[in-house]
């Protein structure tokens, strides 16, 4: 099915597509939207292209060089051990363990990664996939340690940002790029493959400020486990793994999670989510305020080279 | 180095040639004892024998037929619903969910299991590693559940099993035998490869009735971080994956650990430790009383079939 404005807009907001943290279950559900929108040439070649819309993912390998894994891991350290940085509302450390985890808006923040977000490599795969002109929702990276690293449950990005940031459809795309080797089993991204078709309506009202604790651990807007356990007879577990500078491309409803990680080997990546400038946000759907804007961008100014 | 009886015992017990749980760390040290003892004919040919010896652990895919894997998880459930088997010490009950994760001495229980340790696919291994007549040290079948499986730390069996049991040297080998496939994302068992070859002592004293809290998550006698790191940099991870039916036998003192499971995939599995008669267990060399009959035996009966 594809759009048509009239069903899509109701005055200056978008109808509820995808309705979800309600009070009883909702049904799982097909998407409107395509998958890869199309019509915008750039780096990914038709296979890849054709598979990303059955899988909702794709995969590139070496995207960075390994000089250029070497710079963006210096850049991570910098930025790590930055009092200044450590002390910013949008970065985020473990209280036990006085480490930093994840900084948002880091596309902002570091001249490096503002290079990178524009880079053709990663800018026109993403355009190429929703079709559109796009702009930076979301970026962080995350360092993630090992012995005691921490995974997160199963869930659609999109269920969280429809929920809580207003992003009315299905036209976001986020690319995670590695930038230390992803073994099976030090906890790297799982996804569902083909889960991206299915928009999975999850149960309870989002508590205020949910943000601060879904960042480490979510129990709103996750997938029954019914609804999981379907989609994984049926699409099976694919895993992320491959050496530091592979690149994974997925669809924002995507269903995926991450195990733990009790090896020694720890993971970073720098993680970025493309939204089409025509899917801006509105008012949430299923919360009382937007989370902030160095989370969720609130506007939808295209990125350009 | 082989053993010398002159060395091996001061009177009626063995000097403590595996020193753990110490006030302060003590460095790692190169075993005594083969991971191979040989001498007894059996069914593991002579490369994977030469394999396990280097690696410390070697596997047998469908080493159970598809009937017997189903069979065996009849029984499981048959156990797992068991009123009595549920109301028993050695039936380890998760408080949370109610639910069954462990059964110990279960091949004093089930008559199927107590077939299945005598059989010569699984007993003349054993005897084939140890190159001896072998006792049931521990036997036990575990129910892994999905979505929520809890994972183990690193550590080594025999470390346990030497300072709480009294087992003198490193002498036994386990069978794991998987009743579900093991995927390298549903928390299946890692080892190092080849760490079996180093005994890691471990800092701090055991507690009092320290099984019981061990049983689920172990703090103490566990390897420092700086020990795990070196093993995985000098021998890396592997996984033990496979279809339902596949075993792996390992050494005592193979350093291994698993992840959680939040996939839908659960596992179960048996677990069965085989000790040489040879190797029968004194006072325990670090701490205060031995633990339970049945999760460590404490006579040396040989397995007959």
């Amino acid at each position: 099915m594809t759009l048509t404005t009239d069903t899509r807009f109701t005055g200056t907001r978008p109808v509820d597509r995808y309705p979800t943290r309600t009070a009883e279950p909702l049904a799982p559900f097909a998407r409107s939207e395509p998958t890869v929108w199309g019509g915008v040439c750039g780096p990914i070649d038709p296979a890849t292209l054709a598979a990303h819309d059955t899988h909702g993912y794709s995969r590139y390998d070496g995207l960075l060089s390994p000089a250029e894994v070497a710079t963006f891991r210096a850049e991570l350290d910098r930025l790590a051990t930055d009092e200044a940085v450590r002390a910013d509302e949008r970065t985020v450390v473990e209280r036990a363990s006085a480490e930093v985890r994840s900084i948002f808006e880091v596309h902002r923040t570091s001249e490096l990664i503002a290079e990178l977000v524009r880079d053709p490599r990663v800018l026109d795969r993403a355009r190429q996939v929703l079709g559109s002109e796009v702009y930076v929702h979301q970026s962080r990276v995350n360092y993630m340690p090992g012995f005691q690293g921490k995974g997160l449950y199963w869930h659609s990005d999109f269920e969280t940002w429809h929920a809580e940031d207003g992003m009315p459809l299905l036209r976001a795309v986020s690319m995670s790029i590695a930038l230390t080797d992803n073994y099976p089993f030090n906890g790297g991204l799982m996804v569902l493959p083909g889960s991206q078709r299915t928009f999975v309506p999850c149960v309870g009202e989002t508590p205020a400020e949910h943000y601060k604790a879904s960042l480490t651990e979510q129990e709103i807007g996750v997938p029954s486990r019914a609804a999981l356990s379907r989609l994984a007879a049926e699409h099976g577990v694919d895993q992320f793994t491959g050496t530091a500078g592979s690149a994974l491309l997925f669809d924002s409803n995507l269903v995926h999670g991450s195990g733990n990680n009790i090896t020694p080997f720890p993971r970073s990546n720098i993680f970025v989510v493309f939204n089409s400038v025509d899917n801006a946000l509105v008012e949430p759907y299923a919360a009382a305020a937007p989370r902030p804007g160095f989370i969720a961008a609130r506007t939808a100014e295209p990125l350009v080279r």
